[in-house]
Formats: structure tokens, C-alpha cells, sequence
């Protein structure tokens, strides 16, 4: 029953599906509980609804590539 | 002001309404709160950003259609 | 998979016990997915930890109960 | 290291980085943690995957209207 | 309806008090939803349960104050 | 900015420190993102309040048992 939440950039599908493996087989290893009952879901959240350090991400993206 | 959150699939709005109406009338009876108290969020999460037993959802539907 | 989230009061266990059954039973049927595939958490939220219309939930519990 | 979700209406592009900014300077100055170690997700949430009250908000808001 | 997750360190009651308000008087401003529409939920995380940068937080605030 | 949130059993610290690690070197490989950027949020949720399969955890685990 342990689910994880991953809030971040949107990946692309052969990404997506090794972060799935990934966080499954570690936490599956370190709870003791098996892989088939773990659920992730992948949250995408562009840079247009996140805030970092105050300010939309979008805006602090554009002024460092500037 | 309890709040639920729903992280499953896309409902057409005949379900989304029979889904809030549900969930809001169990809870309201057990907790004895008001029903106008209750928010309920239906956060849709296609196959495509769900993991299920450490892979894609989108994949093992795939696999058990064939 | 689907993934249920309840904020709400801290209940006893039996109440628990139909919260989750309410909930699963609800959502299995207007979903068509079995009922063994959902997970609920009920995380409870006591009235020292949530805000309501600008001020804790304690104050405004405590002025009302005058 | 805090995060804060805002589950809300759609915004403006202006309105999102006001309300990026108002928490987090809010949510720092009670704190005392440094504004850098601050994110923010505005994750919209429109009126028909919002339930209130038991009902659909979207047909709130069309009765509510009339 | 808007809700509000606040995931952070633990507060004494009055700043719990000060930062409800503030972010419900900033997103209602904002938002134009009436401040009664708003839920906060502040959900303490102590550094024995939070990683920043791949460590437990706990580690990092030991290491540092060395 | 990313963001993980993990709900699921109590973990003695070593192995916090493991998920946390794993989870945030996977990620960082896989979305291109600096480590430092990463918060890990485990959110430990006893048998107590979860339910799986429409039945509170510490039922089935209980019923297992025998």
C-alpha cells in the first residue's frame, strides 16, 4: 500500500518509466514489503504553477539564461 | 472543513457528481460534521503518470489487453 | 491503484473501519475498478493544526463554545 | 526545505507571482528559514473536479448564477 | 474551497495563528473568494522525517552546527 | 524544486537515510536537476489509518496473522 508522490518536471515516457522502477525497487528493498503493492504517482507541474525562493520558477528561468 | 482528495481515474460528471455526493454523506455521518463543510478535490491520473508494482500503468495495460 | 486522502478529525476505530469501507465501496462501483486495488489514508487534523476562514480552528471551536 | 500547496482557482500569470511571493515572505518571516529554501505549487483545480458541500462546484456556481 | 498545505517545521500557537491569516487574507485578495472559503492545513515535519539534498535533514542541521 | 512525498510504514533512521539517498540520486539522474534541489517528505502512516482493499490495514494484518 506505500505511495509516493513526485512533484517535479514533466518526463518523458522511457524516463517515467525508470523513476516508477526506481523508487519501487528501493522502497519495495527497504520496507520489506512487496514491489506489486506500491503505487507512484507522477504529478507534473511546469515551471508556470511552481514557486522557488519567491518567485515563479518561469521568471527566475528566463533571467539565468539571460 | 474536512477534505478529501481522489487520486484515480478520469469520471465522466454523472460520476464526478454521484462520487462527491458519496463520499461527502459517508463522511458527514461518521464525523458529525456539517456536509456544507466538505471539500473534495478529483484529481484525474491517467495510466500515463500512475506506476503500479514498480511500472507504468499505461505498459501493464497494454500487456494485459494482449 | 487508486489513492484516496481524508484531512479530517481524528475518529475511533470503528468509525474508521466504515470510513474506508464507505469510501472504497463508493468509488469501486462508479470506477468499475476492484475494490482491492484502493488505498485510503485518513490523516487526522486536529483543530490545532488547521485554519478556517482566516483563524485556527481551536480559537474559533473555543469562542463558539461561549 | 518548506513547501506549500495552493489548491485553488486558475490565476493570472501577475496574480501567481503575488501569491508566490505574499506566502513566501509570510511563511519565512514566521519561520525564520530563509526564503531560498521555499517552494510553492499552485496546482488549479477548476469547478469540475471540485465538490462543495456534496454537489459539483461547477453546478453550484450554474445555480447559484441563475 | 481553496485549500492550503503548509509542510514545514513545527510552530508555537501564535505564529500558527499569524500564518493562517496571512496566506487566507493574501490568496483571498488574490483569488476574490471570500476568506470563510478557505482552509489551511499545517502539517509539521520534523527534520527526523525530511531529506534536502539527499540527506535527512536531521544529519545536515548536526553536520552544520558543528 | 522537485518534490517527493512517501506514505508508507515507519523506517528506523538508517533506513530514512537510505530512501531518502535513493530517491533523490534517481531523480537527480533522471530528470538532469541538481540534487540539492531535492526535498523528501516520508510521511509515516501506521495500520491504524490506512485501509487496502476497502478494510483498515490492521484488520487484514490481525486476520494474516492468524
Amino acid at each position: 500500500m506505500p505511495t509516493i508522490f513526485f512533484y517535479g518536471p514533466e518526463l518523458d515516457v522511457e524516463k517515467k518509466r525508470e523513476i516508477i522502477k526506481s523508487f519501487t525497487e528501493s522502497a519495495s528493498r527497504l520496507t520489506g514489503i512487496d514491489k506489486s503493492a506500491f503505487v507512484v504517482y507522477l504529478r507534473p507541474s511546469s515551471a508556470d504553477i511552481v514557486g522557488v525562493g519567491g518567485e515563479l520558477l518561469r521568471d527566475r528561468m528566463e533571467r539565468e539564461e539571460r
